[in-house]
């Protein structure tokens, strides 16, 4: 039971940049252009193939598959049941953005469905979705009632029952595959006055899944790539504006060097 | 019958940022990332939940709703026929901002349709969409082809006919609730070089119309954030770039004290 | 057989901005928000009618219109297919984006079908879209596989098949009536981390064919205009997120000496 150093997280940046991998998204209406954005700042390629027709012939050729259920519609959840289903035929990762699960049971219910459907590489949401999913009470919306330590139970058990890396987001990350538990502290309090930061992690996790064999690495990193970006962005902004044109700029500037220097993993 | 003062606005932004309101944005597509980011910016929660099957439960718990008509489709105007009903349930305060009204038949059916349905706290739109719903001839799609105080008494006549408040934007705002009338002269020209400034005023005046009791207060307060912010980033940027980015910064940073200094409420 | 000089691309920008044209986009859900700001920044006037109610009506009455396949579902497809039908009726000139078209067949299936119910104005597309769109083999999505002169015979054929203008974009712009062909040597590596950056240039060249009666001169306008202005930013930021508000800014910034002095073309 190994846990990832700073140094495994550096060389799967490394590894991302040089794969440059193709990731689906099946993403919400508000954050499609900014999950692309990021993507391409990070380095990756994205694709935003979500029709019924397309999404499982993509997904078998994809490096990697983002389901993210931010603003779903009968129509994209028929979509997202193929992609998933097209990941499982040729063993493509992807990764489940549960938002707004626990809290709104239709989407909790499609969730779950899709679970039934195939085993993502990674779940990732922040306290109060993980929570929901994993029966708890959800929250709100897309706001977190709580923090990720909060669930971290929860979280190891959603982990095991599933048999995938859970990853909760907060002030600090969460990732956990139900044995091994890593923490990250990186970040910026702006990340939170942005919309769409966590739903592009969940982009970056599913490129960064196709790169790296284990999946606990696969999160950490992608986890890692943002908040020390963030960090970096939020040293030379003071608004919510700046701030996420920032972002993207160092996303695309940030080196495994200073990924290795900068995380701070416990 | 008393006109609300800049000390009233100022009051209303420190009570928005206070309560955070949650702020369902049924919206179109090309401007839901821009609207949460702007809520978010000005310290409010938003929740782009639009579809038919969570629109009407989220409306329920929801602080307020915004229903924009700048992309809708059949199974959108389903869900904002939902939320719509929600809001009736929960006496939700909701907004309608009816994009391209008057111009175009099949969305103008569908305005006074919703308008059938429920009583928004406020109708949002400029000259020519009010014009428009009001019954008179409408512009050529989103953008204005008069100014506010061209269709001040078909404003007031809406507002009568409807019982809510019209809010008509230009280069000089008007808000009535058909007996008192208020302008607003902020903002600056680059205002209508970035797509969704309108629609975004539509979801801040939701989230205002739930911490503020009266109508008229709230949306005048919404345009009064909106404007200073947007004269303050007008004062150091000089492209529509970075005049947008900047008016999200300026939208978290202007305080009840500048606000008050700075409206020009007449 | 007369080729466009820089004098008759900085004569076509001065008519676009005089114009404002009224610019209909049937475009995806990724690019929606910047192709209108690209619009709006460049003087012209978006109207994002997709919807099938609307979109034949509004193309009889826009000056020009975009048709791209970024992210086409059932719906949108039906709402294309009014849109070309309007354009028909009312010799509204339309613009093809065919994104990911050969690669992937139902949308591939749909270009070809749009292009039997009218002939465009322009096709525009990367290398692997064309050739993808000519009957060759097509890329893995929307990053082409090779630049515009390796498909320069595919895109002369095609544009005589059709009867229209094609334009290949990539680092070296190639834009063909089938008898003429000129290339622009304009840019900057950056736009190529930017999504939309060849979605929104779609939007610019269904503008300029509104104002300029030669397909080639409004195509080959729109590039120097994009590429131009993404020259300049290029020269002022170093991040992807800092270029992409640059561009905007240049794009309203450029003038039509400024156009005529920097453009390469050849």
């Amino acid at each position: 039971m190994t846990l990832p150093t700073p140094a495994d997280l550096a060389g799967a940046l490394e590894a991302y940049r040089s794969a440059q991998p193709l990731t689906q998204c099946l993403t919400n209406i508000v954050v499609a252009q900014w999950t692309a954005n990021v993507v391409l700042a990070a380095g990756g390629s994205p694709a935003m193939v979500d029709n019924q027709q397309e999404a499982s012939g993509f997904a078998q050729i994809a490096s990697g598959v983002l389901v993210n259920l931010g603003t779903p519609y009968e129509d994209t959840a028929v979509a997202m049941r193929e992609a998933v289903a097209g990941c499982g035929i040729a063993g493509t990762p992807w990764v489940l953005d549960p938002i707004g699960a626990g809290g709104l049971p239709w989407r909790t219910a499609l969730a779950l469905e899709l679970l039934e459907l195939g085993r993502p590489a990674v779940i990732r949401g922040n306290a109060s979705e993980i929570d929901g999913l994993a029966g708890g009470m959800g929250g709100k919306g897309a706001d977190s009632a709580h923090e990720p330590d909060d669930v971290a139970e929860a979280a190891r058990t959603l982990a095991v029952e599933q048999g995938c890396v859970v990853a909760v987001s907060g002030a600090r990350d969460l990732v956990t595959d139900g044995e091994r538990t890593v923490r990250l502290d990186n970040g910026n309090p702006l990340m939170t006055r942005v919309t769409g930061v966590g739903c592009c992690l969940g982009a970056l996790m599913a490129g960064y899944a196709a790169v790296v064999d284990d999946a606990l690495v696969a999160a950490a990193s992608a986890t890692a790539h943002l908040t020390v970006a963030g960090e970096r962005a939020g040293a030379r902004t003071s608004g919510p504006g700046t701030f996420a044109v920032a972002l993207l700029d160092e996303l695309a500037a940030v080196t495994p060097d200073d990924l290795a220097v900068r995380v701070r993993l416990s």
